[in-house]
């Protein structure tokens, strides 16, 4: 590796960025095709209900409308991560997410009229929407032939003896967590277009962020090979895991296209998306720690409770990534860990930023709060004593290599006090910590955790990187660039990144896990390294030199020892190319990081990195109100390298911003199974002017395996903050919230509770 | 190679009928885009004429209009063969075709009404429309920088002595063929869309069959470099030659999009395709060809005549290939060859299916017959005895490896012969010979004849083939599947071809000179060779057997000696895939035949293999009404192997289409310049109950160097008919036609003259 970067680490403007921002960016919402049919979904009235009867035939003979079906009228696997669901329903509806028929119209509007013309007789059926009272004898089955609402998922994991522990400690705190649904609110909506040619093979274009899993797993449902399904994936407004499953409009827009012979569009609006778009799960956290005397954490037991709905996508897996947290953020040398989940009439819940991680960074962050309160040790000192260090070996089996936790709480406590705005009267001043621990270096939840990578070189001197990875506007088609740019010694804006169509681009297993440029980048690097060493054969033939005299950069190939003699890279490959027994330069590679899955006891190095973080915030309340307001948020990363320092910053603020909601202001709100929540009115994504002060630090532990040191940051902002927040809020009032968001009507109630109590004791 | 084949030599439709015949290809005129504006382009009101003034101020405030531009608005280079003209004229027009100024508006309707409303002044200029009055002193200039319309463009080719085998020969014929205008008459006309992104890179979509050079070229024209250029071919309704260049109307959709920065599109309607779309180029060739008594041919030597039209694209170009006949259709000791370009204020020319080879084929073949009857020799028999053999060296030093004329000459004489319908009262029939040579295994006309292919097979058995090589509607798609397929030994629905977008696809020089399936097969050959050896070494650890034990065909890789034990290809690849160290399937190769360009003196072995095919036309005459009515032509031809017979066999029908509308009917009629043909009633292609019967015999010669032994064959349909089919009206009534088309009329014109002759006598 060179030791100066003419690329890396330089400041790189988004590439998508000038076009986004001018709106002239070409999203999926914008596609169009030639005989485009557009279809609609109809959703169940009511969260559990017998389907009677559906009659269609008002609409079907509405003009304009090309097909109606339901669940009847096709046939279908079942799909999601527990097979549990079917696109269109049968016989019952389980939530009122449900799909109950489909329409496709030669445009929209006829198609939401026709969807209305549908008539479906119910028979609305006792129904269950608290995981606890769904476990409870004579509770309504959501699916009866389980004969059960307990789903078979669960999570058990045991290291070491916590119950003597537990019982030596000098301090154990206890608490539950509550955390309630809240959705990725992306300003890009849901949509699935459909084509099929006439030899049987399916097109589709799709907001998904796994397009490989998605080709395999839409292939199963419908009943072809995945090896009949080609995906591609235009700009996407947002997705922050939303993309990680197939959903029932993406079967149902293949279902509509292959009976109307016309490619189908479907696009939820911003009613259906609240409705219809998986978020983050609702769960209950028990958790228990116990320390020593001097701080040292001698155990963690966790018990989880996720509320699962009436199917299973990705939400119901969120434990693994919470016991990694439970087990892994700080030493713990003993950990219980357990789970229930449970089916009920409430939507389900798919894969979010953070997966799980926010939730139980906020119950393991809170308690060691309180455990410095009740040791009486000073919190940032408390954290530095259990800080993992480079080398350990954690609970799971997890190797830290690069690591540098400790680092990061110095540098956000540092960050932290810098000049504050003044306390205003009436306002109460709190400093809240959290870290963070996560993967960073891939996480291998399938059996392939790879990604692969082809680099071609043109005559022109361009460079196309055809990636598995997936862009969803987190800035990896910049960040790929540059590994390529600066491994091939070319310019920047020479490289093209080909990465939104199945055909071409070589596998990956998807944007998630914050992954892509920690696998993406190494295998890009591979690959361009390749392209770079037949590129200096062929300088070496046109220098007479042997290669190992030359190098390029800056554009140039060149004599090392003689630099004025060079030649343009273009004009070598041109050379090259243009000869007797010429050639164009391609090579390929595929980078799968060295790591094992989990194996049945949740052991296993998942990640061939591992990232943290540490949060802190400074946050006013104003009593009377109940208002809070974050005015500091110091955010330091550890990042491997941070190969576009702005880029990773921007990652940084894009995540606090996701977590200042979770923390304070967004809740779907979900009530009997209705989804009340139904415009940007209701659910309070903060706006720019409610964002506080940030400042990131990057710090580079340079990781042996990551591409020039990298590793991932995609989810890192993300996870403290609502446990950076609330500790900062007990700090700041002396109230403890163990359930988000913490509103100012709940602030307000917990201090006149407080009050009432005082005035009661 | 396999002795047998699962693929190669089975009957396989083309991949893109059915989508084409059912009306569901987006082809390039259906692609639309978010924000697309719409181009018109004025042209010319005379051929020849100075521009005084240009007002387009009523164009430029008709609602709807975005932009207006004329040549002093724009700042682009020269380009074409001879970098003589610029997208939008400046100063003066030279033809009228010529591009006076172009608009971008809302609408295609509204910039067409915006062009009307565009004012220029012309100042006409005497004008030359002949090339032999342009030679003349005092001519009107067309260039007058260059001071003569003599163009620079000569071809000149001597070898052996001419002069002295004329002295010597038995028999001497000499005559003058004049062949005119003819256009591609694509049904789909030519488009150009044009979108720049704001980091100055340009995308377009476009008709061309030359992705690669038409990226350099559009790059220079327009002064960016070519690697900011991505070029992309949705399906084109038929192109023939037509995308060999760039043209003004490339230019001006960039030009445009640049200025009002929206995607911009330009699509020619059937006038404007008749005036603007380069076609075959109008030329008069003097021939003189000796024999000895034995009918041994001694000499030819031609003068070729070109109406170079105002600018210079291909069609000036095509002596390169009349000579290649002159020098190598049959044995041809001695051989000169001549040529006069002259710039005229006609329309200019391009490239044409055949490109030059129907037109010296028609002298050529003429000639022979004409020898034949001067020798009293059997004209087949004539043609046999100078057939050129599998290793001769022909004058232009041109290698024949396979080489089966003598086959092909039998094959169509024997297939003449079957019935016949009986032949009407005041008919009278004859039947016609001739035979073609063309290139057969790529052309280097550039530096670099070669193709790049990359394949990639992923873990549902699905096989991308990304390949220089454009489909331009002749199979190139399904005949490399089937390459690939057979190669792999995997189904060929299996086989994906990705032939569009040159951001992902390796470099190839164009579809041209009938070198797809040669060329780009070879290099789809390698690489799938490359991934059968990747497969099969994974497979040899799966089954724990030498890769020399091991075969994979039919989808299956199996022990040879225990055929029983055999997994899944795509099961291999996926067990490849998913273990530690595991990988994905990629390779790359990239195929340039080895041959030589033409030297100075035009000679060198241009292609690495050589087609040839022999013709016989059964024509029925009718000399009242001077109708002509071709009854079955018999078409064999040398396919070194026919790896898709009935695709061969369409190429051949199709080129026989093409030339019989050249021999008979289509004529692009110019009258001073200004052109005449306006609508299909007026350019009689032939319908198809206009066709005769055709069979075709596919010679198999198995060339050592094309992929599976096959040869190019794109245009060796259309050489030889004109040539057959006068041949035939010369055997049935007599007379010789030596120009083009034989209409009724200039047959009735010709009895006539005879009649006339005879009573006068």
């Amino acid at each position: 590796m060179a030791l100066t970067f003419d690329v890396i680490g330089t400041a790189v403007k988004k590439r998508d960025g000038a076009e986004k921002v001018t709106g002239r960016t070409c999203y999926l919402h914008d596609v169009a095709l030639p005989r485009l049919a557009h279809g609609k979904i109809l959703r169940s009235r009511y969260p559990h209900a017998r389907l009677v009867r559906i009659d269609t035939s008002r609409a079907r003979t509405l003009p304009g409308v090309l097909a109606v079906l339901t669940g009847d009228d096709v046939d279908t696997q079942p799909f999601g991560f527990a097979k549990d669901q079917r696109a269109l329903k049968r016989g019952k509806v389980r939530c009122i997410r449900d799909e109950v028929a489909a329409v496709a119209a030669e445009t929209p509007t006829i198609a939401e009229e026709a969807a209305a013309l549908i008539d479906v007789e119910y028979e609305p059926l006792p129904a269950v929407f608290d995981p606890f009272r769904a476990l409870e004898a004579g509770a309504p089955l959501v699916h009866e032939e389980l004969a059960t609402n307990a789903h078979p998922l669960r999570y058990q994991f045991s290291h070491g003896d916590v119950d003597r522990a537990l019982a030596e400690a000098a301090a154990v705190v206890e608490d539950t967590y509550r955390l309630s649904f809240v959705t990725q609110a992306c300003l890009g909506t849901m949509v699935a277009i459909a084509d099929w040619d006439l030899a049987g093979n399916l097109t589709m274009w799709t907001t998904t962020q796994v397009p490989f899993l998605y080709q395999r797993d839409l292939g199963e449902t419908l009943g072809i090979g995945g090896e009949r399904v080609r995906v591609l994936q235009p700009p996407v407004g947002g997705n922050f895991g939303r993309g990680l499953d197939i959903y029932p409009i993406d079967v149902i827009a293949a279902l509509l296209a292959r009976r109307v012979h016309r490619p189908v569009k479907i696009e939820f609006d911003r009613v259906e998306e609240f409705v219809a778009c998986p978020g983050r799960e609702p769960c209950l956290i028990r958790l228990r720690t116990a320390a020593a005397r001097d701080g040292r954490l001698l155990a963690r037991e966790a018990h989880v409770t996720i509320d699962n709905g009436a199917y299973t996508s990705w939400g119901s897996t969120t434990p693994y990534v919470m016991l990694s947290t439970v087990a892994g953020l700080y030493r713990v040398p003993n950990v219980r860990f357990d789970t229930t989940i449970v089916y009920t009439n409430n939507p389900y819940s798919g894969s979010m930023r953070g997966y799980g991680n926010p939730e139980s960074t906020f119950a393991v962050e809170s308690q060691m709060d309180d455990l410095a309160d009740r040791l009486g040790l000073d919190r940032l000192e408390l954290r530095r004593r259990n800080a993992s260090k480079p080398g350990d070996v954690n609970p799971q089996g997890f190797v830290l290599t690069s690591f540098a936790m400790t680092e990061c709480i110095d540098a956000a406590a540092e960050a932290i006090r810098r000049d504050a705005p003044p306390l205003r009267p009436g306002w109460a001043r709190g400093v809240g910590y959290a870290g963070m621990f996560h993967v960073g270096g891939g996480a291998r939840i399938y059996r392939s955790d790879g990604c692969g990578a082809i680099v071609k070189l043109d005559d022109f001197g361009r460079v196309a990187l055809l990636t598995g990875a997936s862009e969803i506007g987190q800035g990896s088609e910049t960040v790929l660039a540059m590994i390529v740019a600066e491994t091939l010694g070319v310019p920047l804006e020479r490289i093209d990144v080909v990465n939104s169509d199945t055909s071409v681009r070589p596998w990956d297993v998807g944007t998630h896990a914050s992954r892509t440029t920690f696998v993406a980048g190494n295998a890009a690097r591979l690959a361009a390294e390749k392209v770079r060493a037949q590129l200096l054969a062929m300088a070496a033939a046109q220098f007479d030199e042997p290669v190992a005299n030359l190098d390029v950069r800056g554009g140039w190939v060149f004599v090392k020892r003689e630099p004025q003699r060079r030649l343009a890279y273009e004009a070598v490959a041109r050379s090259g190319h243009f000869k007797g027994g010429g050639r164009v330069l391609v090579a390929e590679a595929f980078y799968d990081p060295p790591t094992a899955m989990l194996d049945k006891d949740l052991q296993g190095n998942v990640s061939a990195a591992y990232a943290s973080a540490f949060q802190a915030a400074l946050v006013d309340v104003e009593p009377e109100t109940g208002k809070i307001e974050v005015r500091l948020i110091a955010s330091a990363h550890d990042v491997g390298r941070a190969l576009n320092p702005p880029a990773a910053e921007g990652q940084v603020h894009g995540g606090i911003h996701m977590g200042l909601g979770y923390a304070l202001s967004e809740r779907l709100v979900v009530e009997e199974g209705q989804i009340v929540t139904q415009s940007f009115m209701d659910y309070a994504v903060l706006k720019a002017d409610d964002m506080p002060d940030i400042v990131v630090r990057l710090v580079e532990s340079v990781d042996a395996e990551g591409p020039f040191g990298a590793k991932g940051l995609g989810e890192s902002g993300v996870i403290p903050v609502a446990a950076a927040v609330a500790n900062a809020v007990k700090d700041a009032i002396g109230v403890r919230f163990t359930e988000l968001p913490i509103t100012p009507a709940r602030v307000r109630a917990a201090l006149a509770g407080r009050s009432a109590a005082k005035d009661g004791r």
